[in-house]
């Protein structure tokens, strides 16, 4: 299995920053495996990804000749002096992931088999559903499911969202639950709940945002006419479908596609571009700005 | 040069419908060519096309036997039985079209070269524009070139918005026009200009609508941060942006893309999807109904 | 569940055809629900694919009021007329579908996922690999399977082709298999077994074929430098991977990608291919001549 | 008007070249703008493209402060440690074009449109054809048109094929032609033509190669039954269509699509594969090795 170490960077963007590093981790033996950069002028910004093997360190002077801890010393001088955000990532300390999902399974059975099949370098410990449609296809898998129902306000009762979210929040830490994947789970986020996973909700839409914002969809993308459907995989924020947007694509239908088709075609739109987006964020692709994502691929 | 007949029916869906149409063009001993329905169970509506060899009548029994006035005539028991709206649309009678057009020539230059090259079966004697930019393009191509600039209102005047449309009704009555393509045109028409011609003005908007309706699409795309951007032809209606959709196409971009990459790449959408919903309905391949197109290919 | 009827037809292009099957069916009260023909002037030919509603016989005049027995007999002379080749196909009769695979996996989850979710309205009694490694997999959606290890020929053994075919012959006709799918199934088959199941026989090859026939297309694709990879979804005849193509798809890909990725991206065109194929084909909207499908879609 | 500088590098790769680089640039006052880099491990190469503000050298301090013939001195200990192959491509010498079209004029006409729109930084000041076909088209952009049939071999006559490539030479070598782009030139190139100008030929050809090399591509492509059809511009070396690919694109075709059908959607394939390779050529984005390209976007 693979052992690098990822350094992703946001930088006021001025001279000498790639100097600065590429020096840094010529210093320290680094042996890059890959390095991408990105400015943006009107935000006068400097994002860049840079990996390298983090192979052993007994293995002697070909290796790289930091660990964690040290790095953070060592690299902080650079940081200061560029007024530096960044962040280090070890393949070694995989991404723990979540997944919630109502009855729809086409997306959370996608997920399973690309993990299984070593296509996601991730740990999928839990998956939360409000239905238990699909506990028998969790646990074929060997991933701990639980079912948390939630009701809707009636004339008698409340609705019990905020105690379904709490259970939720304590899943996530009970299971040091990294990053959380919406597959088609059909419940609204509280603002509290998006408040306490910033960049760390990753939602699939089932449109080409921002055309059909919103429920739906597919009826209403019939109802238009449109000649396209699209589905949108995209970080949860505080405004329902506006946060920033991580991968799209599109299936081209016609006159003869009903409701139900565009439903069905759409399942591969969903499956492909959720894949996708997940994929991105815990090879650590994925840098923000500006409400928008850098996909360093 | 081919020599057909295309027969455009929609009426309430029943049985009988193509049993009827087939007998009376079997009986007028019609060679059919093309022959596509469609059926669309929510509206109970039923749409065709059906496309025949209409070679001379003088070559004798192996050609149809009606020409356009008897075709009436002779159609019009079952057209009355089936409660049908058609229209007959004969290849020989070529549709005249009058290109509007401002500042940017990438899809009038497109649409000519087509035209040249045949694969645009129309006549194009008319191209009207409120610069002067594209007058040498269109007199390379032959085609008479009319300026008709259009003035904004100011503290002294009015704009001369009316007097324009005025000319230019003018001129597509001269011309005998039947189709208004706006290839890029970037003056907003009257209600009544839509009113006056309905089903026959295409416009190419530069999003894959209903997302970004209005004005600079591209720049709000970019600021959406929009992984796709696309093209949209439709027939223009009283609703800006909101008429039929007959074809869109998208393109991917990235965050290398800058606002100027964005133009750059639409305006290869924007010539293949306008030139598609041109050539759909010049040769009677558009069907429309409850805002949407039905495009038999 | 839909109670339909198809009837597929293959003739010589002449007048007249559509108005003798189309007074049949309006003679014999059908419902048409889909219609679609084609004509191809070079070999002269006619084909069509027309769906009607076959609900109960016993619920009056306003149903279709033949069955199958009786349809044969009353087509008898339309079908002679005009020397057809036809089939008739109940939407009640589903396809019973035997799946091959070898060690990958992704297409055989894919085509169970969407199996149990409706998308394939068939039946999978039969799953027979050359591997134990999918067994799990497929008892989980329980469906039968049949380990049938092939072995390779060594100085002191014979390969056992011969009896593992004949093996597989037997189930499939034990499970009354209509069509067999090699979904990434890595054994040639023999002539003997190609022959046995004309037009029965679909396979998903990993190129965009006529491209790189044979073994290890994605390392072909990567020593090319080509910057598309696709997967065909075809026919199996005779000549490996040369039978009538019923649906490819590309992804593209760049620089950046190793073997390892195209290898990944191409599961998914694979999946899609795959089971657009299967789908097209037990919906009854393949035809075939001169080794190209017709797709009635 | 941009005043760039680009330095594209290959050479073995080994820790320390991304400092080496960044170091002499920031030193040298570089405001790198873009920078891209690929290391292909299989080959153990090290591939890169960086592109600096290159304004003149008499505003001061701000700026890059050495010209093309200081950088070589300056760059040369560099080089040397690394084993570099490099190039430095000055924005402000653009790149001198030269098209070769036969009769088929929609290429040409898209760069030509392309190029006056300000797309393709180049300049194009010479169009040969062996036919006349083209020549109005060429004069209205301004452009000289040099007229050089072909014959062919007969009873009684040679082929002037080589006195034909003479005369191009020398057009070349007159107009100080830096890129030959055959914009669906018939003719095949002499292997002493292709030999004189490596990697400085794109051609474009009809298919999505490796399939259907040779003539008549879409003729095959009907005939085989493909559900896409295909474009792919590369650069021409010795062996017919097998020089390394710099672009591919496909479109979606049905069993309606006749070979006419094929060739006219086709169309529009090559005009956006074959601009979109010669733009990155004159941008100079394109490495080479192992008969295939890095594309730096």
């Amino acid at each position: 299995m693979k052992n690098t170490a990822t350094l992703l960077i946001t930088c006021p963007d001025t001279r000498g920053i790639v100097a600065a590093i590429a020096d840094f981790l010529f210093q320290h033996n680094a042996n890059i495996l890959h390095a991408d950069q990105h400015q943006d002028a009107e935000n006068n910004l400097f994002l860049m990804r840079v990996e390298w093997d983090a192979t052993g360190f007994t293995s002697g002077e070909s290796n790289f000749n930091l660990d964690e801890a040290t790095f953070s010393q060592e690299f902080a001088p650079i940081a200061d002096q560029f007024s530096m955000q960044w962040q280090l990532k070890l393949s070694q300390h995989k991404t723990r992931v979540a997944i919630m999902v109502s009855q729809y399974d086409h997306c959370l059975a996608d997920l399973l088999h690309r993990h299984k099949s070593g296509e996601l370098a991730c740990e999928i410990p839990l998956v939360i559903s409000n239905h238990r449609d699909t506990e028998a296809l969790v646990k074929f898998y060997g991933i701990d499911f639980h079912y948390l129902p939630v009701t809707k306000e009636s004339a008698t009762t409340k609705d019990n969202k905020a105690e379904v979210e709490a259970a939720q929040f304590k899943l996530f830490a009970n299971y040091n639950i990294d990053l959380i994947v919406l597959a088609r789970y059909m419940q609204i986020l509280s603002p509290d709940f998006v408040a306490r996973y910033p960049q760390r909700i990753i939602n699939i839409h089932h449109s080409f945002l921002p055309a059909f914002i919103g429920a739906r969809p597919y009826h209403r993308a019939f109802e238009r006419g449109v000649k396209l459907i699209g589905a949108t995989g995209h970080y949860v924020t505080e405004v329902l479908d506006e946060g920033p947007i991580i991968e799209q694509d599109i299936d081209r239908i016609s006159h003869r596609d009903q409701v139900e088709d565009l439903i069905q075609k759409g399942r591969d739109l969903e499956r492909i571009v959720l894949s996708k987006a997940v994929r991105w964020h815990i090879e650590n692709r994925i840098l923000l700005y500006a409400n928008k994502t850098v996909i360093f691929d």
